[in-house]
């Protein structure tokens, strides 16, 4: 069977699993919700003729081993995300998963060094209980009691919504990675338009991107908008106005550098009044820490100056300093070179997004391949993949698992210290 | 009794007037509103040892004629608005009737060549109704089937309003001027920061700035604000702030010139997605419609050509356009004269906020004279005036009945053809 005809049933089988959703008429499915059971059930059914038997572990993965040529092997991961934004794609996270299944069928019931361990993650997007990650922290033992404690909008904390699933959360730390680990591999959409506008099909990352959040609020004074002339003003939202500008000006001016205002309110907000106060949000990523933080302060800098000059006053509250995660480089070049023997030139880069090879990276080797995805769309009904990508996806999954099997320093690597 | 003296008188009254109230701890006055009643028996009350006796007419504005020396002569009036804004300060439109009261009793009995009419305007602010103007639309005849039949929050239209504050709408066109008006002059408080800055105690005001007021839509792409480079962007929050930033450099350049984006609404409006929409107001006013509608026009390239450069388009709608209303020439001159024997500089000023003038101006020849703001705050509770100011503004307006008094001339000039 070729990869482009794998690669098509890869693709109809995303948009099956699409159809499992809370929502009628679009793709929503979160944490254990209902609909995730289906994907459970149809996931296991692709696995069951391979002779991996799908278990769903008490974090909600789903999880299958296809076993190694020997006994007491070690293992490597390949998996993603099995939940969704609302009114979602079919490609985020799914893809990751469903590829997976296509990699132990291309193997065509041929035996390795290692197990490999299909996972579906039960949960990334961080739409149900606000906060992200839920199903890869149980691999790293970070699923805690504050987090199991946390409820959602119908006030059900994680920890009932795993027994309502019909699950144990005392068994969670089972959850967890044993030390027989050689690494992760995740392949997922790049959600962004880079290899795209580089005619690209996959991608290698080196790092996920840190990240800074911060509000900013410029104060002001309200005045009258026909009585108060120009030079005699104090108008929060022309301070902000300047300031954002700065914030495009010095985030083109650093390879890299995304900084990103995304929120803006004004008060009192009529169309009369000269705005006293104006709240914003800036979001900053790179993958190098040192200069995101560097980036931070100039901005900070700058706002200070900017409100100084007219009179305003400005002042921030960070609402979330993440810093950024290493991908495993011995993986990414093993990665590299299986996308060249697959026939495509790789494409080093920072994902700017996060995603759960962050959170595996803890205690795994971990890595990612990101599949280009056509005009950067995600999180929309109109996310994408090519037939020809998810076909070198494929290939070039192929030659890695080929390149791990020869490669004995990389099995002995398991489990970080 | 000395101007000191009466002005003191003055500050007290506006402040009574300002505790009725319809909230408790802070003055609201709205159209017809219950304590409109108690407003206006309080100043009947100070009318009546003058000879004058106070009566609302049928749009509910308060009207006291102090009686000329003659019968049949012409009358002048002197008033402003009764009703306030919520959270009001105590002198906004109210001080332009209760300095109409203290005239009066500066004359001492004396009587003139024309009557003085002092009237109370039932509404300016707009606040109820969202339409201004409802008592000074009808001395010019304009209080039309359709403003009658507006309706307020609680459903309850103007017609019906004033029917339930005991008066009968089908007298309104008795309310309107009669042809024997030499003029209207309206005392009220700047509402900015000119004369302040400037350290002078009054304005004579030459016009009522037109306005234009337009809603400006940038549409742009969302887009995740980690994994999209900067230069992939169509971010519609950096486009208008490079126009908001555009706009304010405009209206430096331009003499008299206000332009205010008062108003910014940013869609999704989410910190890590990069906004697709963006929706401000922008408010311009000049003396000069030919200036006003000029940098409209400028304002309006701007955005195009900043929303094209960045791959985003823009879309403008008019709210409102309202011409400029130049003040009576005549008048104003007489005005100044009048402010230099009372012994100050008279600066001579465009208003940037409408006024009842700007509309008693289509039928009589109108006037207006402004009192220091200091640091121009008002609709605030802190709203103030200086007591010499108060003091100036009556031996100004002394001095003015006098002018008129000797002065044939304007006498004979009655209500514009």
């Amino acid at each position: 069977m070729t990869d482009e005809i794998r690669a098509r049933t890869v693709i109809e089988r995303c948009r099956m699993l699409a159809s499992f959703s809370q929502d009628k008429g679009s793709t929503r499915r979160t944490f254990l919700s209902p609909p995730m059971r289906d994907c459970h059930r149809e996931i296991a059914s692709w696995l069951k003729p391979l002779g991996v038997e799908a278990k769903i572990d008490a974090a909600g993965n789903l999880r299958g081993v296809y076993r190694a040529a020997e006994a007491n092997a070690p293992r490597l991961l390949i998996g993603s995300h099995l939940d969704t934004v609302p009114n979602a794609g079919a490609f985020d996270g799914v893809l990751g998963v469903v590829l997976g299944v296509a990699l132990l069928e291309a193997l065509e019931g041929k035996r390795l060094p290692f197990g490999i361990e299909v996972i579906g993650f039960s949960e990334e997007e961080g739409q149900r209980f606000g906060t992200p990650f839920i199903g890869s922290r149980a691999l790293v033992g970070r699923l805690d009691d504050e987090l199991l404690n946390r409820k959602d909008q119908d006030g059900v904390c994680v920890r009932h919504a795993i027994q309502d699933f019909g699950l144990d959360p005392r068994e969670i730390p089972e959850a967890a990675s044993k030390g027989d680990t050689i690494g992760f591999v995740e392949f997922h959409i790049e959600q962004g338009p880079i290899l795209d506008a580089l005619d690209r099909a996959l991608g290698v990352v080196e790092a996920i991107a840190g990240q800074s959040r911060l509000e900013f609020i410029f104060a002001g004074s309200v005045n009258h908008a026909g009585t108060t002339p120009m030079n005699q003003r104090h108008d929060a939202i022309a301070a902000a106005a300047e300031w954002i500008t700065a914030v495009e000006r010095e985030a083109q001016r650093v390879e890299g550098l995304v900084a990103t205002v995304g929120s803006f309110t004004a008060i009192p907000g009529a169309p009369n009044v000269i705005a006293g106060e104006t709240r914003l949000t800036l979001d900053v990523r790179h993958g190098s820490d040192e200069i995101r933080n560097g980036a931070v302060k100039t901005l900070v800098r700058l706002a200070k100056e900017i409100a100084e000059r007219r009179g305003l006053s400005v002042r921030h509250n960070a609402l979330l300093t993440q810093p950024s995660v290493a991908m495993d480089r011995q993986l990414a070049c093993q990665i590299e070179e299986a996308i060249r023997r697959a026939g495509c030139e790789p494409h080093v880069m920072v994902s700017g997004a996060g995603h759960d090879a962050m959170i595996l990276a803890e205690k795994v080797p971990a890595s990612m391949i990101f599949l280009r995805t056509p005009g950067g769309i995600s999180h929309d009904p109109a996310e994408s993949v090519r037939v020809e990508d998810v076909a070198k996806a494929i290939a070039a999954g192929s030659h890695l698992l080929a390149l791990l099997a020869s490669s004995p320093a990389i099995q002995r690597r398991t489990d970080l210290a």
